[in-house]
């Protein structure tokens, strides 16, 4: 078994407030992040893939298709938007990296057998900055 | 002469646009740069002072108080904010990197004398993700 | 299950010495890292904590609040500190990354339940340089 | 049981081509990476090698002495070669990070034990590039 | 006046030797560099572009076209090549660094004024690896 | 003109204090800089030499030859030691990072010319962490 990785990154604004709160309690909770008029992160987003190499190609999965299946999926609805206001699968969800890494672990699990035959989705990591990051395995980990 | 330098970052939204243009001109020019609803970076920000070590300390300028009057001056009203809605200095202005270099500058410089007595600032180093980068030496470069 | 991980540092001198053995077999033994009058490093500490996401933040544990926990539990005992000489717990032990490691998810461990209840202490990766670093997932490893 | 992990790197050429295949399949499975005269990388690697610290050096390995292992066994072969055409074990073998991982297993796998007696192997990180890697636990995986 | 940096990277196969010497005589000077069938690197390439900012957009020259152009211009030729055999303008010369930055800053002087009225080429930074780089200013640097 | 740049790193502890000053005043100034029992770096080194390329190499100085000169000349007396303590050109000075800058510059400005007869030693930029680091052009600068 080889654990096969692609970084990509996206660029989005985003806040994080509570709607059931008054904007008081969002402060209290949430610091800066709850500033009205949003901020934004640079997001690193590192995809695994895991499997045994198939044979002719050497390959777990290719990583120019690995990329590309990324960038359509999963960069084309957050890239340059802003995750509250533009992202139809974030609407009524905490715009947290908790909550934003498990919707796209969705939206590459049902794709991901368009570009492998051997690999399954391993784990999601997104940093939302160098030094605060999340990773998920899934709702059912392979090896966890 | 040793030039000393100082690494600080911080979190915004931005978008770019230019008001005297209809929406599709500025979707033309900047693209998804341009998204309604903003987008954001970690930006990156180094600040570099030259002079002659202070004699008594080893010092052109301490990396703490520079640490501090950065944040102080520059971190406190562009940190988890919105460029171009929550700043004042940025009001009316495009918020690009190269203009928003340029604010910074004149931020510091003033308040540069109250940490260092040997030292003048030099340059102003912005990184809006970590392959586009803007460098400004002030309107009257010490010796570019 | 989310894993949250939040990067700090801390500037710390050390070396590398058996009080049972001779001078010389220190230095045949850990070389230039045994040097009498110490060495050091930038540590780089990563604390990874596991949980499902509490429903009315979106969070496992707020990132600031680990930040903060993390300075007070362990960057308090060891920035610009001797690991040797300054640190009451290192006390009589081995000054290395391996034994370090064990000593911060010590430091952490209990603290944790302060500032989330959803999250529990998953490991805690020491680098002591950017090429030299170990982690560490409890005595008692939660899916290890 | 704590990890401790050694970077190293090397650089070399390759191409990834099948043998059994015309130039023209070649080229439409592996595009650029199938340009007959080689392109190259800097490939990273990190070893990891899982243990309970001895408690006379507070070493489940000797950093220095696993670098320089690396460098024999693994370095020797692999810098600045062709692996398609200078390394006898990449012989009638893709040349993919995922085939190349699984070869510096076994070079460092019988020889681990000349350098610890607490540690095993336990992983091999290989990155092709920054945002392009692979990992492998051996064909035995210690804890996955 | 700002100074606005795009990072690009490419993969690339190359051998050092001059052809004018015995292969003794070239691995005597160039060692491992002088592999007979080549090595290679990941390079990373920053492209600097001096000026006024255009009032009407904020910008010295779009970062989205000056990637594009560098994409065009420099990484067509280059990305995925051996740039001793497979580079017109490398044909005949040393495969060095040194070499190689004076090519590409050509390549890049004449399609500059394409994408910007207001800026100037003014250094091109070729990193060969993360510690072997290289800078160029031009024949006639602007400010140098 | 082509500016070549070799990074190299060592580990090295040091303290701040002016000795003329009580133990209170060296606190007050230099805060936990001035630990009694030392604190330390992973400290980054880059050397940049300027010259014309050799025709015969393609060189302005041989990455190899450069960083062997710097590990015997820069490296050899200060990794690994106290640089209050155990470095005798630091005897006396502060061990600030803008002196032992200078300090750098002459163990190489004379040796350099035993690698190379086209270049000159042209700057020395040394981080004592990532986001604190000086640069040093020389007594006369070259271009400066």
């Amino acid at each position: 078994m080889i654990y096969v990785s692609r970084q990509e990154h996206f660029n989005a604004a985003h806040k994080l407030f509570n709607p059931k709160w008054s904007a008081e309690k969002n402060t209290e909770v949430f610091g800066p992040c709850a500033n009205e008029n949003w901020h934004g992160h640079n997001f690193d987003l590192i995809v695994t893939v895991k499997g045994d190499p198939d044979p002719e190609t050497g390959f777990v999965v290719d990583f120019k298709k690995l990329s590309l299946l990324i960038k359509e999926t999963v960069l084309e609805p957050l890239d340059h938007k802003n995750l509250n206001l533009d992202v139809p699968f974030m609407k009524g969800k905490m715009a947290s990296a908790e909550i934003l890494v498990q919707e796209i672990w969705q939206l590459l699990k049902d794709r991901l057998p368009e570009i492998t035959t051997v690999g399954q989705l391993y784990s999601i990591k997104l940093y939302e900055t160098p030094r605060n990051f999340v990773e998920y395995f899934g709702p059912d980990p392979l090896n966890k």
